[in-house]
């Protein structure tokens, strides 16, 4: 069974004043919004800065100025977005990043990053990069070209880890773990103390949870199955200080880690970073809306050699 | 402008007593194999052993027992198996391997391995395996299950390497350039003393060529735009032993060794592949059609950042 766990992302943020997105836009609107893309809301929670939505296909954040939204599988993300802008319009819109990891069965989506832009470029004037390399793990970004400058202080962070290890995938896969037992393996306490989460254990496997503390989030979605198991973590916490504890528990062979607007990567990634992990890709770029955006790419170097996989011709399988 | 150079690959034997493929085959049969899956071709040249095709998109080779073809872009490779198979009989196939890398641009494709190997299938019963991870560079191998053993003589091996250095990327997409500019670019002298040479330079870049001496072969097929650079070079003369060569002129940042029945891959790797490539994939299978399969990743580690990838949005680029 292969599920594709990579995300497709977008960030729109809107001006307060004239729309809050936490006081003026109802549930019912997000769960339209969420709806477009073939996704549908489990569960929600909230504090007084932010609206955390739980999805069947990973989450969506609202605050008052903004909302972040990511959705994995073969949903097609670019159609919330321009739901959003249809239902709101244009006008009010003050930026729109949108944003594109590149997928293990990418025939098997329903659009490729090209389409998406084409879709979005109908409303917006934007520009498209690509970080990291074709024949490898590598993210599209979109941005919106309209003068506007990010806050320096508006930092992002995302840990995109490959390949976990079989420990790691074979206790995530375990029949009937509860979502406390997979906190627990998460190390989600000593990751999150003082947060308030909300969790999902997908049938057969597969864990989804957001995290939330004043205007905080960190979410992380999980696909451990052996054969294309994926791990995303995305936050506004500093995920390279905390990445020696997630790499610790997942172990995966590769893994991204991409950052908004955090200046100090380099030190950072060299402190803690750890040294048997290889950089494989290393790409640096300040956008036209002044977004730093760092992203590399590592691996562990590998000693043995392993198996081959034995494929089931039968099954109705895109994983191939 | 983007060109999916990634091969399928399709070896099939047959009883030379029954049919001989170098004198019971007219042309005119090879040309209408070579159009079902949408390519043509380009020229041939011969010798008493081994004939060879230069395809529209990559390669043919034709041998009394047997026939190895390479074709890339967005062709359908499996099409042409069917018309062997529909048009020779089952009853004369001795055995069949078909292989497919995965492309940088899978979702521009008229199928997936999947739905090829189901094809397949149809007339034969067979194994399929995974070389290499989801992840990362991989070559699906399908081999029909029917009791054939492999001569542990019928050696294969490809180098395929992914991310040619801008010096070689930029020399291959010179304007103008000729065949022996490249011939001579690539030391063909040097690699291949004594073969026979039949290359093309494609429009408006792209470069192949067939080499063969006596039942020995070697194909190099270059795809040398810098965002999808890849060159993949197969043959059964030992390209471990040659690869510092091919190595040190187009410096990859990343390639794959793949062989069938190298006994020796492993001592053969140790002792000359470059210390500064780090081992990304090691895997190592034995069919049940008795041949021996090693796949080996290798990587350039990356010691600095570099730009982002500026995308055209208004291009009518799949490559996105």
């Amino acid at each position: 069974m292969f599920f594709e766990g990579s995300e497709k992302k977008a960030e729109v943020f809107v001006d307060p004043k004239q729309l809050c997105l936490l006081t003026d836009i109802s549930d019912d609107f997000w769960a339209a919004l969420v709806n477009c893309c073939n996704a549908r809301i489990l569960s929600t929670m909230s504090n007084q800065k932010c609206k955390a939505f739980l999805l069947s296909e990973s989450s969506l954040f609202v605050w008052a100025d903004r909302f972040v939204i990511l959705t994995c599988g073969e949903t097609r993300l670019v159609n919330s977005v321009e739901y959003f802008i249809q239902k709101i319009g244009v006008d009010k819109l003050v930026h729109v990043t949108y944003q594109r990891k590149n997928e293990y069965f990418s025939h098997a989506q329903p659009s490729c990053f090209g389409d998406d832009i084409k879709l979005l470029s109908r409303y917006l004037a934007g520009k498209a990069l690509r970080f990291g390399e074709m024949d490898s793990h590598h993210n599209y970004v979109f941005h919106q070209d309209n003068g506007f400058r990010a806050n320096p202080e508006h930092k992002t962070y995302e840990l995109l880890a490959y390949q976990i290890s079989s420990q790691a995938s074979e206790k995530l896969t375990t029949p009937g773990l509860t979502a406390s037992q997979i906190r627990e393996f998460l190390q989600l306490e000593r990751l999150l103390p003082g947060f308030s989460l909300d969790d999902f254990v997908f049938k057969p496997y597969g864990y989804s949870v957001n995290a939330i503390r004043d205007h905080q989030y960190l979410t992380i979605h999980v696909t451990p199955q052996a054969n294309s198991s994926y791990v995303s973590v995305e936050s506004n916490l500093n995920l390279i200080e905390r990445a020696p504890l997630i790499l610790d528990i997942l172990q995966p062979a590769s893994f991204d880690l991409l950052s908004f607007n955090e200046f100090d990567f380099q030190q950072q990634t060299s402190r803690f970073i750890p040294d048997h992990y290889i950089s494989k890709s290393l790409v640096k770029e300040t956008l036209s809306n002044n977004y730093q955006v760092y992203f590399a790419n590592y691996i562990l170097p590998k000693k043995h050699f392993s198996r081959a996989i034995m494929l089931d011709i039968a099954s109705d399988n895109h994983a191939l």
